[in-house]
């Protein structure tokens, strides 16, 4: 990890990790698809699960990932990805994030065309059935969040300090050969990266502190982003809780030379932040004001969503408690 | 703004600044020219104003970069970009720059044909008059600048301190992929970048202390260079104030393996440089030593840049004062 | 130079010096092969023979690097590189590397012909029988190492410290565009930044302290890398000496989507590198632990190349001191 990497206190950005567990997946998968002789084709980015970030990484660290296909169905790999961070100097090792990940293979020669997954061989039984379950949870989801899609975010002049309107941020970027697989489409990881640049962003015009990436919910890519795209990629707040914050981030494409296309929407994520102080423990974070309709709306559907994991995580360790 | 962009001082270089403003403008007008159902066309930056560096921006800080459209010829597009830096933990903005770029539409089914420019609308007849004057202005200069091309740069063996020759400095850059744009010519940024690097090696090797970026005369951007060819940055000193330096920089492109084309000036440009103490404060600048009749005679003609810019920029303050 | 070009302790890494050496090469011998009217072609890098680093570069310096075709083949070509770093603030200046690299040149058209070198002039006929000696020695050599080409590094679970198994360490990477040149192959300079990463990882993880490049022994690139291609670059330590530890590099290209091609190795070599104290002076190494009869062969073989290199370095001082 380089200085680049990381912000002022030394910690790696969560995007940065992310685009690293973006391309294990993208070149396992790839390489399983590719298996069989079949067409030729690269694995594209369809969907990333809610991952956390359980341990900061450092400026000088060495990060290990490894990566696992764990489920395939008939046109789509699930990926498990693992980071470590290593401390080479002292040996201390830590696990960072765990992500698992959705890709669908497109053919070489047509880009539109996706082609058929070979199918891997299970150690029990129940690993199927269990994988089986994921795909179709993960099926239903992402056909959700596409009806959200209408939803913009528009500039606001004077705002108040600690409102939605005050924190918001966006940053146009052109895609370059650089950010593009051989197919010619962002990569899903530097997406990614620009998306946690916006939310951390937000995140410190909010609250003022040095901030970290704590989670990641469910990124669903709705459509592909080709090379020579201006991609706009705004962050608003939605939530606050005590020690956290929640940001809804939103990349869309403009097709401005090539295609005679409309602007479209093709990622949206919530990225959560925690604010730090400079010995590196959470501070409490200001209350987000919430002015219209929609930001109160917002508001309550991002306390849902804490409220949610907060549960889940407590029915985890109460559940690990009694192993 | 991350530590790459910056100098080991902390501020960022001149040239980081200068390629975001073009990315910007290269957006907004390719957008603009294709805003209409016509021929599909990139935008290609034909030249930059001149423009001062306001205040410095500083690692850590974000930087707010806005652009609008404020003139069109026929054929070309000229653009203001304003940029800021904000301190997002202070919540402190400045600006830090306004530039002025010009930019033409290249089709991008031919790249040696210049595509028709949609006209804008604009709120008074008066804007359109001072666009158009402004547009007259920078062609004849434009024209003028192209004749001065046949001036080189040769190595000297051991000169002597504050001398030219002790200074000067060249690069060679082999121009990839994601140099280029969608055309496969070079980023009119990544141009402006690699020379700001050059003149900033010129400025430390003649004053040996901290030096940012001042101002940066017109640069007119003469011919395109294609990926693959090298480029030779070359860069020395012309004038010094008592406490500026004024360097002028050659952009020389080889196209060395497709075409048998001779090398040719492709861009160039004055950078004007001061020297900061530690706490950030000018310093007194080294007078340069001029040898032979032709650097005393460059030495005269930036003298009179120097008095021209400072009597403009006095005019300026005494109509701010009296407004 | 920039942080992200340096370690921890502000050192430059030396696979970033080994990437500069490689693109002066490359772009002085490309210039040269297509500097009478022929074939246009591009050239690709053969073979790097063993080279120091005599003093360290640090961030903010200056790199000159400048580069010299001294001999030429029907179908090669030796370009002598040299690089001194610059404290363009005290006007220091450092020999910090000298190589000497062989290029081919291949057909822009057909990527597999090799086209005709023009052969250059000699200032006296013993450079040229040197050169050809050169040229022969080289040939020899790199036929010797493609044969010992089958070796493969395997991960192992739980190992003892200081053990060959204990710091081994590999990375994957996925050949973009901006890795390749003109011909879409992955420049040398690319790839021994990637290897000299690995390399450092192995020592570091060794001797836990700060850890500098040496030297590097003579690189062959046994075969091109094209883009697309996952990149397998994986390092162990063969042998260390009191103050210094050797770490045999692997780079295996998996062509894993167009092609129906197996992995092959593309390059190896041998890396040397020194363990220094917080005030930068060399410190003592722990002694390899070698379990398998494979492990003692190449720890003695590691100690031949180590005898040999220093029997070497005093023949040419003894000759330099009576001189």
């Amino acid at each position: 990890m380089r200085p680049d990497d990381a912000n002022i206190a030394g910690n790696v950005h969560g995007g940065t990790i992310l685009k690293m567990i973006e391309e294990a997946g993208a070149i396992i998968s790839t390489r399983h698809c590719n298996s069989q002789a079949g067409e030729p084709c690269v694995a594209a980015l369809a969907r990333v699960e809610r991952t956390d970030f359980l341990s900061p990484m450092c400026i000088g660290e060495v990060a290990n990932v490894s990566a696992e296909i764990t489920y395939t169905s008939r046109h789509s790999v699930e990926v498990q990805v693992n980071v470590m961070s290593e401390n080479i100097l002292t040996g201390a090792k830590k696990v960072t994030n765990k992500a698992t990940l959705w890709y669908v293979p497109l053919s070489l020669k047509n880009v539109n065309k996706v082609v058929e997954v070979p199918p891997i061989q299970y150690a029990r039984k129940e690993q199927e059935d269990e994988g089986k379950k994921r795909y179709e949870e993960q099926k239903l989801d992402r056909l959700e969040t596409k009806q959200r899609n209408g939803d913009v975010i528009l500039p606001v002049i004077n705002p108040e300090p600690h409102t939605v309107s005050y924190s918001q941020s966006s940053l146009i970027h052109l895609v370059g050969p650089s950010d593009c697989t051989l197919l010619g489409f962002v990569h899903g990881g530097v997406t990614m990266k620009l998306m946690d640049e916006v939310a951390g962003i937000v995140a410190a015009r909010h609250c003022k502190t040095n901030i970290v990436t704590a989670s990641v919910d469910a990124i669903n890519f709705h459509e592909k982003i080709k090379k020579g795209c201006v991609i706009t990629v705004s962050g608003r707040m939605t939530f606050t809780s005590n020690k956290s914050m929640e940001i809804e981030v939103f990349v869309d494409a403009d097709p401005f030379v090539d295609e005679p296309r409309e602007r479209y929407r093709a990622v949206s994520a919530f990225f959560t932040y925690v604010s730090l102080s400079k010995e590196g423990k959470p501070l409490p974070v200001p209350q987000l004001l919430t002015e219209t309709e929609d930001e109160k709306r917002r508001f309550e559907e991002g306390k849902g969503r804490y409220l949610q994991t907060k549960a889940k995580r407590q029915a985890q360790m109460q559940q690990a408690a009694q192993q």
